[in-house]
């Protein structure tokens, strides 16, 4: 599950945002660019998930089986569902409490990070979200039934979402890659960060379990985007 | 513990090594910065693992325990034991085959990745192997008896181990930090990379688990250092 944003943490990188770009103007010092931005930057760490169609909803749910949600995440109406699956993988090994995300969509993807991957034996290829063609599969098994997907298990890529505002800033476009720093101890740049434009996105840099402890996220670590 | 490298391995370094060379050459090519350099670089992975005083090891083994290689590692003496130990940490979370790295050291040492700290319910700071004042301790369980550590479990700060020639071809000295650069589908720099000068010491670079895993590194993966 992805590190849940609430509706008040999204005031809090705004407030920050804000309150560092009046810090820089009170004290008469150049905008750093992330300063600058439009936006404040957010980066958050997904760990492993899945992503279900109404009609595997309702094999592993029942019929008409509708999520309850657990926790709001920082993009506008995708959640954390109260409901989790076990997936059994190739070697019989299984991961129960895997959460879903919601809203139901129109594939099933689990994303999975390598150090999850190897304790489940796969061997998994790293995806953009959505492009799951020639992925390894696996069961999932709910409270009512069993469902199989033929494909879809894959580490989903670094990304970052982000409005046509967003993009214009940074001078990117839609699926090119862009480079992430994360400042600290264990100083890191992600050098292949693929850009995803929308609308309705916010700024958000999504990165799995593997990489932020890497490169030791936490929610106070200064991360920048840069070409 | 850490991917082993067995003399052949070493073998297979050097010949690729070798053979990249000749093969610019005969090209015409200009050698990459890479290819010029006195020796290849090995970029390693280590897994936990502990590094134990003789007296530790007595008070888990028995009095007298000597250690019986299991892998010889990459650098010149090292190797992972077949004896391994139990730690217990403070929330009474075990790790069960730690695997011990020999010879016996001055210190006692517990090398942990941040995925296994979480697990653990540890929160260990990044260190240079031996600077462990002020670290978190845990309680190891050999077949003989318990050994309490007052401290030492540290995650392992990302490092590379060269000779005074290499240091004098990267143009740097002893505990400075460099760039490491991983390339591929999660292309990837450490921009924190503390290098560690000893003439006894091999070109190679020591990360953990969660940090190959995060940049998808494979014994394949072309890396290179920079400054």
């Amino acid at each position: 599950m992805a590190k849940a944003s609430t509706p008040e943490a999204f005031n809090r990188h705004q407030i920050e945002h804000l309150v560092r770009r009046a810090v820089y103007e009170r004290m008469g010092l150049a905008l750093p660019r992330s300063v600058e931005a439009p936006n404040p930057l957010v980066v958050n760490s997904s760990a492993r998930h899945c992503h279900l169609t109404q009609e595997a909803v309702e094999t592993l749910f029942g019929e008409g089986h509708q999520f309850t949600p657990m926790k709001w995440l920082y993009q506008e109406g995708q959640y954390a569902a109260e409901e989790t699956v076990t997936l059994i993988g190739p070697r019989s090994k299984v991961i129960s409490n895997l959460r879903i995300l919601g809203p139901c969509r129109s594939l099933n993807q689990v994303e999975l990070s390598f150090t999850d991957a190897r304790s489940l034996g796969f061997d998994i290829p790293v995806r953009q979200s959505g492009k799951i063609e020639g992925t390894p599969g696996c069961m999932l098994m709910g409270p009512k039934g069993f469902f199989e997907m033929p494909s879809g298990v894959i580490r989903a890529a670094i990304h970052v979402h982000m409005s046509p505002t967003d993009a214009q800033f940074y001078g990117v476009e839609h699926e090119q890659m862009m480079n992430l720093r994360v400042h600290g101890p264990c100083q890191t740049v992600f050098e292949k960060v693929l850009v995803r434009v929308d609308p309705a996105f916010k700024l958000e840099v999504h990165m799995d379990t593997d990489e932020s402890n890497g490169c030791g996220l936490n929610p106070s670590t200064y991360c920048e985007l840069f070409l």
